[in-house]
Formats: C-alpha cells, structure tokens, sequence
C-alpha cells in the first residue's frame, strides 16, 4: 500500500522540498492538538452583538506559539547534530538523515526558533486555527534564519536575476526598489555577484543593456572605485566572468586573469558529445510531444525556445528528460568522454528549457576563489531551487535563500541590512 | 501510521479535488509500467550526432496513449454506475462512492474516453515520459468531456464574473476575446448569465459599468430583443438579478417579477444573527492575526477588506474560521433561528474575504426555474471550486467547468461551439 | 498523487482502526525529535570496556514520557470536546471527528494520560528510540483508560467467547486462569454474560459442555443463586439467551421471559430474503474463487465452512461480499422487507464466514434492557473489532476492550479488579 | 504534508519489504478498475432463492486475471532492465531504482508473469471483488517465479533452521514432511545446507541432536557417501561448519579443511571492541527500559535472553539499536578497527536479540566457494528477510525465498521438484 503513495513521491519529488515538508510535518502534531475551535452559544451571541472589537489574541493562541517555537528548537538541534556527524564523516547516520534522507550540508547553524518567533510576531501563523503551517511559511523562515546566521560574517551575496532581482525577461530598472540594499551591501565591502543563466559570451554590451538601471544607481551613488570593483556579473551560469570598473562599466575577465582551471578544465571535444545527447533529447522531446520549437546550439549550451505556449508539464518534461538523459551517459563508464564528469544544468526556464554545460555551483565556486569567501560566508539568493531549477545546485557551495520573488528579495536584504547592523 | 497522512489530508482538503487526485492516481500505473526511457549507447551517439531532426512519435508512446484512453474509460464506466446506483438511491454503495467518498452527482454521463484522446492529441500528455498527468491535464479533460456531453442540450450557461470572464477585479473591456463566442450563445436560442458575489444592490448602473465592454458588443452585434433578454446578470451571490433590454441596458427585476420566494425565503429577523456570527469571527481572526483590515457590513453580507497585502493562508483561515463558525451555529438545534438552515457561502475572494446569504447553488436555481432549464441542461462555468470558493455549491445544481483564467473560458466556449456545430 | 493513497487506505479500511492511527501519528512528533541517538566516541569505548552495567534512565528519556504523557492529555481533551458537541447534537463539527471522520460515541471520558504513564511504567514505551509507539502499545493503553474510566461504575461486562475466554474452537477449561476474575465479579455484584456467536439454538447442553470448566468453577466457589443468576449466556449473537441457575445450569429464557420485542423484532418472512442473498453472495465466491466448501444454511443464518485451509484473504473476501450484498439489498428501497433494516453481522470467523442475522450490538442492548445497565455501565470485551469482525458492533451500544488473546483478557480484568478495590 | 507520512514510512521501514509494496500498488488499479459489485435486484432475487449453485468464474473475473497477468509481465520487463542497467554499471537509473530506490541486485530473471497465472489459478486472487492482492500474495507469487528461474541450474541451496525447517526452538522431527524433499535434493546432486544463527562452536553432537529426525531419514534412505557429504550445516550464521560423512555423522570441518581466509579474516583483537559496544548497547536497552534479562557474551556472539515475556516491539528496539550503534562505530574513521568493516548481524531472534560477528551473507559465500555455486546457482530460503532479520544478508550473494512457516518450505520445494523435473 505505502509504495504505491512512494512510487508518487518520487515521480513527483522535483517539485518537493523534503526538509521544508519535514518541518511542515513536525509542525502538525500542536496545530492538530491545541489550535480549539468552540460552538458559538446564544448567550455569547448577544454579547456579541453588541460587544465592540477589541484586539486580542487568546492565551492559548500563545501558548501555539510557544509549542511551535520549541518544535522550531528541536529541529535546529537535530541540524546542529548532523553537522556534528558530517564534521565526523558519517552524516548519514544522523537522525535528520534518516528522517530526511536527501538532507544536504548546513554551513552554518540555523537559529530556527528565533526566526520563528520573529515572522510569527508579523503573520501570526500560530493564530491560524483551519489553515497549518505552510510550505511557504516554513520557506520564509528558514530565510530568515539563514540571514540572522550569516549576517556577522558574510563577504559574498550571489543573485540570480530573473525573478530574483527583477521580473522574468526584464532588465533591472532604475527605479529597482532593491538598489539601496545592493548599494549598502558594497559600501559594507561585500562582494556583490550576479550570477545568471542569460549567456552572452563576453559580450559586455548586452549584459550592460540588461542592467544599465543597476549601474547607473552605482554611479550615482558615488561608489568609489575599490567598491564597485567588489560588484561581478558571472553569465552563462559559470561561464563568463565581468567585474564593474571604476567608470561602472562591465569588463570582462578572460580565464588567465582569474584561476578557474580547476574548476572549469573541460575542453570542447569533452564538451560536444554531451551537446549531441542533449540535444537529441530535447529533439526527440519535440517529436514525440509534437510541439513547435527550436532548438538553438550554442558554444556551452543547448535550448528548446518553443514558438507556442507550453505547459509547466511539458517544459518539466524537457528539464527531466535532458537531465537523466546526460546522467545515464555520463555514468556508463564506456562513454565517459573525461576523467570528473562535466557539470552541467538542465532546467525550465520558465518559457524554454535550456542545458548548459556548468552550473552555477561551479559559478558560485570560481567567485569564492577569486574574493576568498568560504561557503559560511557566502548567500545565494535565487527562486529556482527545485530540482528543475538551476540555482540547487549552489546548495552544495554555499548558504542559500529560497525567494519567490523580488518582493522576497527585498525583504531578505533588509532583514540582512537590520542583523548585520546589530552585529557592528 | 496512515492516520497522520489522513490527518494531514484533512486538513488540507480545502486545497483538493477528489476526483481530480483519484483519476492522477489511476493513471500513474501505466505511467510507472510503460514509459520507457533508456541509456544512449556509443553508437546510437555517433548516429545522433549526424542525422537530422524528424517528427516522430514511437510505438511505445501510442501504446500509452492506449492504455490512458482504456483507464478514462473505466472511468467513465464507473461513473455510469454511479449515476444508475443514485438513481437507485444506493448512491453511497457504488464502486466511485467507495473509491472517492465524497463524489457527488453528475448530470451527464461523461465520454472521458474521447476527451482524453482529443485533448492528448494537442498536449501529447501520453508521450511524456518523467511527468505524470497532472492535476491541470485531468481538470481540462473533465472540462472537455462536460462540454461534449452537454452541447447537444444546452439551455442555461452562467459564469462566474472575475478570472473567468476578465481578469480580477478588472471590467469586461471591448476587445475581450469572449464577446463573439457569447454573442453566438445567445444567437442559438442560449441563456447567457453572470453569477457574480459583486453585490451592488438593485443599482443597474454599476453592474453596467463593469460590463460596458459586453453590452457595447451585444449592441454592435445588432441582436434581436428575444436574444438580449436571454442575458442576465445576477449579483450577491443570488440576490439582485437583472435582464438585458431592447435598448442594450441592464434591467433589475424585483423579488415579484420571477419565482424565488421558496428557494430565497429568508427573512431580515433570520439573517442578522447569522451576519453577527460572522462578523464576530472575522474579528477575531483580525485580532488574533494581528491584520490591518476593515470589517464591512452590508445588508447580506460581511467582508473583510485587508488594508496590507495578505497571505493566501490568511485569508483560507478568515474563509474556513467562518464557515465553520456559521455550519456550528446552524448545527445547534436550539440556536436554528429558521426552518431549514439559511444557505450562504464564507470564501476566499483573492485578496478579501467574504461572508453572502445566500450563495450560487440558489443563484443558479433562480435561473434554472426562470428558463425552465434541467440540471443537465444547465452548465456553470467558474474559477473557485475549492472548499474555499464560492463556484463550488454550483455543483449541487448543474454541470460546471473548472477554468482558471479568461483564456480557459475561451477554450472551452470554443470547444462547445465547435460540439454545438456538430450535433445540429 | 494522494487520492491513490487513499484508495490505498479505503480500500484496506478493514485492516485500520481510525482512532488508533491518529493516535500513533500523534505521538510520532515527540519520538521523532526527541529520541536520541549519538556516536560512540573512541574514550567512550574504553570506558565501556570497564564499567558495570548500571541500571539507569536518562534525563532525556523521562522527559520523552512527559511529552507523551502531555499528547495523551490533549487526546483526552478533545475526546471530551466531542462528547460535548455530542450532547449538543452536533458531533460532526467537533475537531475529533474533523480528524477522524469516522469517530464514534464515547460512554465514558477516558483518562489516556493516566493509562499511559501506568503502561509506560511497564512497558517502557518512551525509553525506546528506534521503534515508535505502536498499534498495540495504543490499543492497551485506551483499554487500560477504559477499565479505569467505568471501574466505578460498571454493572454488566460481556464477553466474546473464541480468542476472549479461550483459544479458538476450545471449551473454557476447569484450570483457566480467568476463572477466579470471573468469579469475583459475580460477587462483587456484576452482571457477567458471554456474547457469542456460537448458535446452538435453545440447546443448554451443547452450551453447557463449551463452558463447563466455569460452571464447575462457579459451583466450587459456592456462589449463591443470586449471584449465579447473575451469569448470562447469549448465543448466535443476540437469538438464544440462557440464564445461569441455583444448580449452576444454563436455563433457556423463551421470549417471553424478558422484553426483548422492540430490539428483535423480525419475521421469518422477511429475514429469509436476507438470507437468500447472503446464501447467494457466499455461493457466489465459492464458485468464482473456486473454493472447497459447504455452504450451511440456519433458521437465522447461513455460513460457509471451507474443506481446505483457507487464507485470511479469501475468508475477509467472502465476509465483505456479503456484508456489501445484505447492505446494497436493504439500501434499495424496492427491496427492503421490513419497515426498518434488520441487522445482521457478516464476519470472518477465522476459519469460516458467517451471515447472522442480528448481531452483538443487539446482544448487548438487550442484556442492558434486562439488567438496567446504562452504556457508561456496561463494558464488552472481546477480539473481533475490525470491519470484518462480530465484536464491532457492540461499540454503538457500549463501553468496549480490545484485547488479542486470553492472556490480555486476565490483564484487563485484573487491572479492573485493582481499580474496583481503589473505589470501593 | 508528504513527509510527516514518509517520516512514518523511514521509522517503521524495519517491517516493510519495498519491492513487494511496490507490486502491491500497481496491481491496485485495475484492482480498482475493474472489479465489479452491483445491487440485487428484486427479479434476480426470486431467481436466486431456486437456482442451484453452479460453480461458474464470470467473464469479468477472467478479464481481471489478464490484466493482473500484464502488470506482472510489465514488472517483468522493469526487472529485466534493471539487470541490464546493473551490467552496465548504471543500476542507479534503471526505471524500477527510480520508482524502488532500495531494490538490489537480481541474479536471475523472474518469470512473474507465468508465476502469477500458476499461483492465480489455486487461489484465485484475481477473482477477489473486495480484498485487493496483499503482501503475502505477491510475496507468494515471488517465490514460485524464483523456484521456477533457477530450477534448471541449481547447485546449491541453503535453509535457515527455525520457523523454515521446523518449529521455532523445536528439532527436526523423524516424521518432518520436508525429509522427502531434502533427500530428493541430494539423490539430484543439490548441495543442501542449513545456515543457522544457532552457535555451538565444533560441537557436532548438539547440532546433531537438533537434526538427528533428518540425519535417520537420510540413512534410511541409503544416501551415498557422496550424496551425504553434500549435505552441510554452518552454525554460529557463518563460523562453525559441519559435513555429513557416510555414517550420516556431522563433521567438524576446521578453518584449514576449506578456504575462508579471505571471507571470515578478523581477529580477536579487531572483534571484541564490536562486541564491547553491541554489549554496552544491549545494557542500556535493559536499562532503559527497564526489562529483566541476562547479557551473553560468546566468542564471536553477545545475547540479550529475556527473563520475562517482551514484545516485539521491545525486541525490535533491541535489534535495531545495536545495528545502529555497530554502524556509527564502525562508519567513524577515526574509530576502524580493521581496514574493512568487519560484518556482523543484530537481530530479533523472536525471543530474544541477538549481535553476532560474522552473518549469513559470508555463510552462503563460504558454501559457494566450497561447491563451485555461482549466486545464480544458489537459494537460501528462509523466513528472516525483514531488516531485523538474519537472513535478509544472504539477498547480496545469492537468489532467495521468503516463506513463513515450514508449511511453505515445503510448497517451494514440491514447486522446486516439478520443475526440476520438467527441465531434465
């Protein structure tokens, strides 16, 4: 009988977070037992209808807090014990591995409880009695727990950009209500990085284009050189390195100005048979949906650009297929074209399906090389972390936020800004 | 172990369709046992490499296809049964009530068999090989089967009016692409309503206003008197009903000018303690979440206007804190303030949320008695079919379709034209 | 995905019990974060090497049980809540049933906190931390809150006989464990009466020759009349009753001898008919399972007793076959033969399936009628509680154990004893 | 909302076999599809009250054992590939890893399909309306495909003792049904072995004793010297081995007489620090929950013997927490003993727990080495595949059948016989 609901599970698991359905889970058990509707009696109801609106919360509405608050407690303990186990090689015997078998590294301790405590004071999700906590409840604290850890330490904040700082498909106006985040986050003397799948080879131009209302805010503000020097735009996911000069100008780095060779060595007769199979796959995706599309080859990519809307189905579809297609040809050991298998990124880009050789952990990687930040200094903020999104892969470099859109964003960085002025 | 996933399910069930997640589940075993992915071999790769793109479909995937079409047609057939056990009045042993214990009724028998094969012909759902059907597929072939079930005997369409017709909280505009397939309904003898919970009263004018776009069109169109007088608007859920003129205006029809007395009988005495209940828990939900947020009474209703952009899971919480509050009050024999318990509908509204007397269930039986049309002959199109949705008691009277935005209508309204067409 | 599971869920139903499951699926919160295991360190073996065993409990372990013992409470809290939505008529709106749609009535508060930290001094339920409270640890745990909760009330226990008093198809022996509990019952005043499905119509002797070990046993104890008069046997469920006399004798009461018309009310003319599907529906998987068996046929049952060793599988198909045959049969109102349906009880018997018309719920209703026992004074006793069994029934009517074997039904029974001595 | 139930399915995953569930759950929708009640009608009624009961299998009900019949052809085919995925080093993206992520190794292929047709046709599963193909069905049906893919090459097949050969903690009786059977095996030129947990070190007399009902049969039957010495017993899971010499005597066979070396290599010095911890371990679970019972240490074993009557739960926990603890020491590099993690083997002996050096997975390879048996050559049956089970280990090294009671032992080796037969 179980199987059946697993077999389900893992068809669907690229759009689960299974440490947030954990938590969610764990936060069931008080919300069933303590949050207490009661039958209205004739006599309150004449009370009622005469009694004034006062705003009050219940005792036992705060005594849901309290439980969901210490439950938040328990769950920061069990991450503090598996990173006891990983420090002692052998994290998968940790209780939150057995729990969460999928479960990933911490690179730093997340004060749950405290986060907890700080957005239930604002969306009071304990005072809900019908509706439990929500998967993205438990998303937007673990958020803020992330930024409460990092905020004493951090030296490298990477973004994506669509959805992350602007909307999909637009560039980052001037009027981008984030710029005096990103602007603090500089004069603080944290590296600021872009780090996006858009690849333009070193095509500085369009990059510019796409953030002009972002560069001329920098100038405006009057960064000094050494400032805006600490701001990166890193495209094509891993591929190509830019840094903003002194005249907040965009220049591109070629590979013998930063050491890279180790992380990107791949070399284009490496690079092509995985281009063919993707390529195939994305063509075969195309027959047998039957849908209208191009398929457009690049240097380090290939992408499906259809000519008429599809469906999150059916670009899922594409990501999936292109994945396991490049996973079972990198794992025969027959056909393994280099000695290290060759990252790379299959993801739905939301309109189009795209897979490029690197990601962008190599990305986040290469830009803690080059500033010297350790993955418990470094935040990625992006949206697309399910495993059709090419921003999970920096879960393996470096802290993360889960943010759905520049709202979120926004809301992150001023929380960042707010901790990180606590701690000077 | 099951009981906390029921437990869960429960509590979540505001956020399900029953049948819509029994069907996804029956169609996973051929998915699991018939999609057919395999590893890419060296040679396979060099001959990829070369040869050029072609459309085709495999055998494999026909076969899916096959066995998807033979599944819906199961069914189909368990559905037939259904209908013969209600008609029986054994409706709770039949094998679907066993299978989904809270199905309902359903007017027409319904050719799921040929919706799917006619909607996988488009979408090609059965040649995806890492996706699953998805809610989204199943709910647009149940749209698709109702249409055809229903186009040979249709008398009575009623819409819902925001994300059906336009976009929320925006006007019919002129150049909507709905005005030419609604013209052609009420060219072929077809009864066209707008089943809004917008409730302004007996004022003819603003309702007009928010459908100036239509009305211009239905004038533009030239129709006759006898086909302008087959469009009404009905507002509040059920409570203000107005015809179409000759002149192309909105006219209100009072209680004594059509029959309702029996199915809106309620009177100002039995309806205020209700509304009082009602209020009383939409402050409370105010108070103890701590929201910014006006409490409004009208003469049928309350609402809850936010003044800050709330969470989804805020306003479920105001919706089901409500409903639940009036089905206790109801439930008490000693608290029923009228013979039979006054209908009414606590939902969501997207961005407020509001408690009507009254509800489109009596809305689209007011219509129903005014044309003289059947359960099946009467088709409901809305975009709230959640617990939490005020289309969802539309079920009880009539067939529906599910759409989730303008364009969906439009799809449909053209699927049926196309059925209407054939069986003439 | 999760309407297959419940599929899954519904169609297994038999196997479950609802409030057991959310039991479990509570307490799993607090094992999960609370349980704690740790790595053995390299200085922790050497000691281990050295040191004496040492009967100990650890801090974190006690405060397991507190959590567990806190759950228990908050289920007995909404337990009371349900009685009292029970006493206002609207016990479908309490949060209980909202959990477990399937909730009955209960006759008694049940005092689960106290139960469990009385079980858990024995059985140590919270000091394990691989193995998570189980299907059984719950169910003697609502059974030990049972006795506790009538201990001072009780008036008529009633017992199933195979599996609750003896092994399956055995007689009560003399040396049987259980007599001297029995006994001090009889004395202390309680009605005892052993409810069985065995029917051998008015035939004392054949009763006499299964029970004979306790007859003797009550001789030996030189009860006096009144209380011998005190022990009851009901046989086919609820069609034979038999009084215990001054000779220690089972004596038949004809109908006449107690009131009983109101509760077994039915004519040969209308159970035939009943029995005539029933005879079918058993046939009828006799034949399409291809199964070796007599089908025997009674005055007010028929029963299919198999040549071959059947699997539980088979003998459950049979019992739900006819289960839903008789239920479909008496939902069509055409075909119902009396004004109300007449109960019956189709059960797997272990090695045989039986359709008996009436059934325990009748059986115990009627020794209540007799003796002025109250449900919050009576208790029954006995095995067969999941869909398929005979004891099921009596839960409409009474306070009730589950127990698996004899042995459970000594532990009961001397746990009553002790809380029967506490309130004397 | 998954998780909390996957949570559920991680803890209590020790008493689930996936592969069996996952079966279970496909063949659930045609279960579900196509399994037909309908109501009596009164017309039928009158007809069935004087027909005669024909022994009659619907179309229907043949229609339900070919779609059975497919699905099991279609697992089939997934086991197939997923053979073929293992040869090429990629197990990990078989289509069935996906959906059974836990699934091993296949060593022959399994005609599921044929298997299902035989097993329907004696107990009819496809013919069940009510009662879905459970766990011990499919379970069932495995074992008959297992005997049936490897009766042609047969080499070797190994026996665990209790509950498989005999009673749980009984002897092999004179009369046991099983000698025909094992003797068969023997006259074929099957080596046959019993591997045991029982550990009497060289002792031949006592394992003697518990064998001496089979050691008679064989010498009544005037087995061979070369017949006889194909018959082994290895105590003690895989460290004491014995060989029937022609006066039907055990032989101890010492470390010298057969190579092991490379399988059974630790020393004392690398053992007694496991011992020290499943030792330590096994104190603490009395500890802490407080049960009586005595520690045993052996040379290569150390026991938990309960003193009082202990539930399976107790057991469980047990078994499980020394596993646990075994792994963590063994997992830390720090902490190694030896340059491979030594095997070893904790489990609930049903009575009691135990920890020993050394498991049944080096048993069978030992008996392989010694007889020349490739694993697809090799069976071992037994009743302990669960992940406290002793024999679940054996499933890397060799094929397997999981029976229940010696009952079944022997229906496997009559099904063995006649196939065997058939080949030659």
């Amino acid at each position: 009988m179980t199987s059946q609901y697993r077999v389900n599970y893992h068809l669907r698991a690229h759009k689960r977070d299974n440490l947030i359905e954990f938590i969610k889970g764990m936060l069931l058990t008080p919300f069933v037992l303590h949050a207490q509707p009661k039958p209205v009696t004739q006599s309150e109801l004449s009370e009622i209808a005469h009694s004034p609106l006062q705003r009050r919360r219940s005792l036992a509405m705060e005594e849901n807090a309290f439980r969901y608050a210490e439950i938040m407690g328990n769950i920061q303990t069990l991450i503090d014990e598996h990173r006891e186990f990983t420090k002692n090689s052998i994290p998968m015997y940790s209780r939150l591995a057995k729990l969460v078998p999928s479960i990933g590294n911490f690179f730093t301790a997340l004060p749950l409880r405290e986060a907890f405590l700080q957005t239930n004071n604002i969306n009071a999700i304990s005072a809900r009695k019908h509706v439990p906590p929500s998967f993205n409840d438990i998303r937007r604290i673990l958020n803020t727990a992330q930024v409460m850890a990092i905020a004493g330490n951090v030296k490298l904040i990477t973004f994506d950009g669509d959805m992350t700082l602007y909307d999909d498909g637009k560039n980052f106006e001037e009027n981008n209500a984030l710029t005096g985040l990103l602007v603090n986050l500089l004069k603080r003397g944290v590296t600021v990085a872009i780090v996006t799948a858009a690849g333009y080879g070193g095509n500085a131009e369009r990059y510019e284009h796409r953030l002009s209302g972002l560069l001329k805010n920098l100038e405006k503000a009057e960064l000094t050189e050494q400032q805006v020097n600490r701001f990166y735009v890193l495209g094509g996911e891993c591929n190509f390195l830019f840094r903003c000069n002194a005249s907040y100008r965009l220049q591109f780095l070629s590979d013998d100005q930063y050491e890279s060779s180790r992380l990107r060595s791949w070399t284009d007769a490496q690079v092509q048979p995985l281009l063919d199979i993707a390529e195939h796959e994305l063509a075969d995706c195309v027959a047998r949906m039957g849908i209208k599309a191009k398929i457009l080859r690049k240097a380090r990519a290939v992408g499906l650009v259809p000519e008429q809307k599809l469906t999150r189905e059916q670009l899922d579809e594409c990501a999936l297929s292109s994945q396991m297609a490049l996973l079972k040809f990198q794992g025969q050991p027959s056909s393994t074209p280099s000695d290290v298998p060759i990252p790379f990124c299959a993801f739905n880009g939301g309109n189009d399906c795209w897979v490029d050789i690197g990601n962008k952990l190599i990305g986040v990687k290469i830009l803690q090389e080059l500033v010297g930040s350790a993955p418990d200094e470094t935040l990625h903020v992006g949206d697309q972390f399910l495993s059709t999104g090419n921003d999970l892969s920096t879960r393996t470099a470096c802290c993360t936020c889960w943010i759905i859109n520049p709202e979120e964003t926004q809301g992150i960085l001023t929380e960042l800004d707010t901790f990180m002025s606590q701690k000077e």
